[in-house]
């Protein structure tokens, strides 16, 4: 049974997809606009489903997912927008304003953009069927998501893991490059941490540099204190700097670890897993959340 | 208006606190009991109801918050059963079954004696109003609760707050408690850590002690923690170790320290907070639960 026909927009700092969808196998129109000013990169989506629409019909729905700090709160005189982010032109920018007008009076829905990968891989990834799970992205930053008792957790401003402390490896000597608190989560295993540690990008370090040693003690302990703290079942960690193969193992190594017995975990292999939906996690999840 | 009478056990591993009561101003019969062996004191607990029932009438549903671990699942074998305890004659001990039998069909709630202070706080005391909190008990061990979107968050074991990582005080070289963990929350910052690190009962130690120092830095990471991780709006720290009366300005400032700006926290004040119903938000709690 084919879904709402969605009309989709993962918003990224650097670019824009944008689909008409029902699904995972009905992706009927896909586009990538790059985030140039907001009225450009606005005024290419707008034209993109225009397009498509003409060909495929009305979508029933617009869901957007979008990089942040943004406005989530249903209500608030600044709800769809950007708010403080230092990319240019980006400041305070109403993202959902103009595209909702663009569509009439169709339902919308806001989101960030891990909120939608993590929705995606509940709905048909790698946490369908799990009442409680969780979303790390680590990439340029680290975000974070939460799904209790199949809802996705809201609040002002949260849940804003990448933030969370972390206990810094003995080997580690490096201050991180979070401009709130250096040695956090974020400040010690997001992209740029790796790559101001080390010198060079992660992708350009190879599979046995000891960056993946750090990076899975890190990311370890963010599994470990989300699991102590929720219930969770799935912890899905999804990023650019999750491509690297051998990491998914030796963060897996190190929960086992690091929990030591307590809690049941019959199989870390089952619960820190990776995207089922693999990069199309963020795009697929703003469809699923157009269907509810 | 008055609410259900409930019979309201809050179970812990010394005594047990019996209690028929409507709500925080009609607590109408009140006793505590030693906890001995399973078999005398679920006798003594049955005793101390039906006398009380045959003078203030019938409860109408009866309510356990109790010490762990505990089978919190409904359905599972052995709900209501204290499970691995090293306690005593208390490992794999049905509580909850002879007392829902002493009271014939009436509704039953079985919980941990953590999320019982934290629904009662929710209900009457210092989280009532907001839809997200969490709870700390600081003692014997460290156990944690929280509330998302107004209801009690459950999992299987879940949740497990006293075995979150933290990181070390640069000026600590204890090697902690935590049979698991050694150096895990509880492990560092419960009252049996304090009083192995120093030589004395925490209560012994005055307030200008340096093992508050590392009291403070320890709970305000395990604050920083849940406030990254959910969006609760009230942490609340309960237990023994909290009586000490300069702990709680201490945690808050570590609280900002840690934050530094990063989250809207206009008042560490108004987030970390004491029980309201102080050492009966237990009882209360399992007054509150009895009555949904």
């Amino acid at each position: 049974m084919s879904g709402k026909m969605v009309a989709a927009v993962e918003s990224g700092g650097t670019k824009m997809v944008a689909a008409l969808s029902r699904g995972p196998g009905e992706i009927i129109a896909h586009e990538k606009i790059p985030t140039t000013t907001p009225k450009e990169t606005i005024y290419r989506l707008v034209e993109f489903f225009d397009r498509e629409q003409s060909v495929h019909g009305k979508a029933e729905a617009l869901a957007i997912g979008t990089f942040g700090p943004a406005d989530l709160e249903v209500g608030s005189a600044t709800y769809g927008f950007i708010t403080s982010t230092p990319k240019p032109d980006w400041s305070q920018t109403d993202l959902l304003g103009p595209l909702r007008e663009a569509f009439g009076g169709i339902p919308v829905v806001f989101e960030t953009d891990v909120n939608a990968a993590l929705f995606g891989e509940a709905t048909w990834g790698a946490a369908k069927g799990f009442k409680h799970s969780a979303y790390f992205t680590v990439g340029t930053g680290i975000g974070g998501s939460l799904i209790v008792d199949g809802s996705l957790v809201h609040g002002s401003g949260h849940p804003e893991m990448g933030h969370m402390r972390v206990t810094k490896h003995p080997n580690d000597n490096f201050g991180g490059v979070c401009s709130f608190h250096g040695d956090c989560l974020e400040g010690l295993a997001s992209g740029p941490a790796i790559e101001k540690r080390w010198g060079k990008k992660a992708e350009e370090l190879p599979a046995d540099h000891p960056a993946w040693v750090l990076e899975a003690y890190y990311l370890a302990q963010a599994c470990v204190n989300v699991l102590t703290i929720t219930p969770v079942e799935k912890i899905i960690l999804g990023g650019g700097v999750m491509h690297q193969e051998q990491l998914l193992a030796m963060v897996r190594q190190e929960v086992i670890r690091l929990v030591n017995g307590y809690l049941k975990l019959q199989d870390a292999g089952e619960l820190v897993v990776l995207p089922q939906l693999g990069d199309h996690a963020g795009i697929l999840g703003c469809v699923a959340l157009g269907q509810i």
